[in-house]
């Protein structure tokens, strides 16, 4: 299957890229989901979100209610919701041509410290999908005091395009 | 008022570009403050200070005494201190040709998730004076355990240059 | 001793470049230490390690056990675990033509605020080997509330090659 689609792989594992995350339109987010200079599509900080936009649950901290799994489903969500935004941005995931660099936050209680296990969801979800070449990605793995609307992770990336 | 510079917009703001940060002398800071690398400018963590170069009060964390309105002056006049070092390092700000990318973290007490409403300080200056398409980027605004010299917000972020 | 190698100052100086960091075989990290895409190395964050690519003790928080003495020795234990990843990755360390942006995070417990004197540890190695033009770089050093492993510090850098 090396010439399947990235949007084929994501039909064939039931996968959705959601629609553009959607929160209390109270609150201003005036920046770009992905902003593209040159060859370089940098990509803002994500949260986890449903197919329909809204904010993924369950919220809260790693090490203080939200579990390993549930951080690590995140994690995935947050990836599906990097590429939806790449997507509407370049028009083509394919246009990725390699991961560069990752920063997965983890919104962490005290004591707590499986930040990699938690961001994981994220980096094996782009290898599944790009592969091992394409989607290898440097990457730090840490604990935050916190994050908007209280998300249980967040995660930002820089990709090459073409 | 498409032509009207950056300087010549800042003055009609009534803003003042302050002086280099000046803190304890007993503290060594062994990185530059901007560091250009071929067409990007790469700008260190900026806090807020006073044109004289001091930090601004007040200090401390989010959701812990400094409100998010003090938040959000802090955000802004961190952006302030960061013009001010893009001008000493690029000689004129107009030498900026795109907002890239940038890491808004926000000193963050147990609880607090309003991270984006102080950075917005920050994102709404830059989109003042640069405008929709030059000032456009790319965001994470997060909480953080501590920062240097209890500054309530440190910022720091990627530019294109020309 | 301008025209002194990386690799020669390293031994004059009596420091030893560690093998790759050895964690729990049972925790995955499916990402790169070191992402080299045109003219750039990405260095994924890393942490203190023995020469034998154990994580270095202390663990634990700055402000909660760890001393500032010991914070700095970590995060210069941190850079030559870099400069290790570099080697295995890039051949030689000449190849380094500039230090471009560093991210130095903390573990911190609450209160803790010297978040810089710190990450000199990691600044000051970098100058001292790479000199004041080659080894410049940006740099943030902030305070996370959570670290893998409970390591008390963590770097990720990026560097141009040549």
């Amino acid at each position: 299957m090396a010439d399947e689609t990235i949007e084929a792989k994501l039909k064939r594992m039931g996968l959705v890229l959601p629609q553009p995350t959607r929160v209390d339109p109270g609150v201003k987010l005036p920046f770009a989901p992905v902003r593209v200079i040159g060859d370089r599509a940098y990509i803002s900080g994500h949260g986890p979100t449903n197919p329909d936009g809204t904010l993924a649950l369950p919220l809260g901290k790693l090490g203080g209610g939200v579990t390993i799994e549930q951080g690590y489903a995140a994690a995935r969500l947050a990836g599906l919701a990097i590429l939806a935004s790449l997507k509407r941005e370049l028009g083509d995931l394919e246009r990725v041509r390699a991961w560069i660099k990752v920063l997965g936050m983890v919104n962490s209680a005290e004591g707590f410290t499986k930040q990699p296990q938690v961001i994981n969801g994220f980096s094996e979800l782009i290898l599944e999908l790009y592969g091992p070449e394409r989607g290898a990605h440097a990457r730090s793995a840490v604990g935050m005091a916190g994050l908007p609307f209280n998300i249980p992770v967040e995660i930002e990336a820089e990709v090459l395009i073409g």
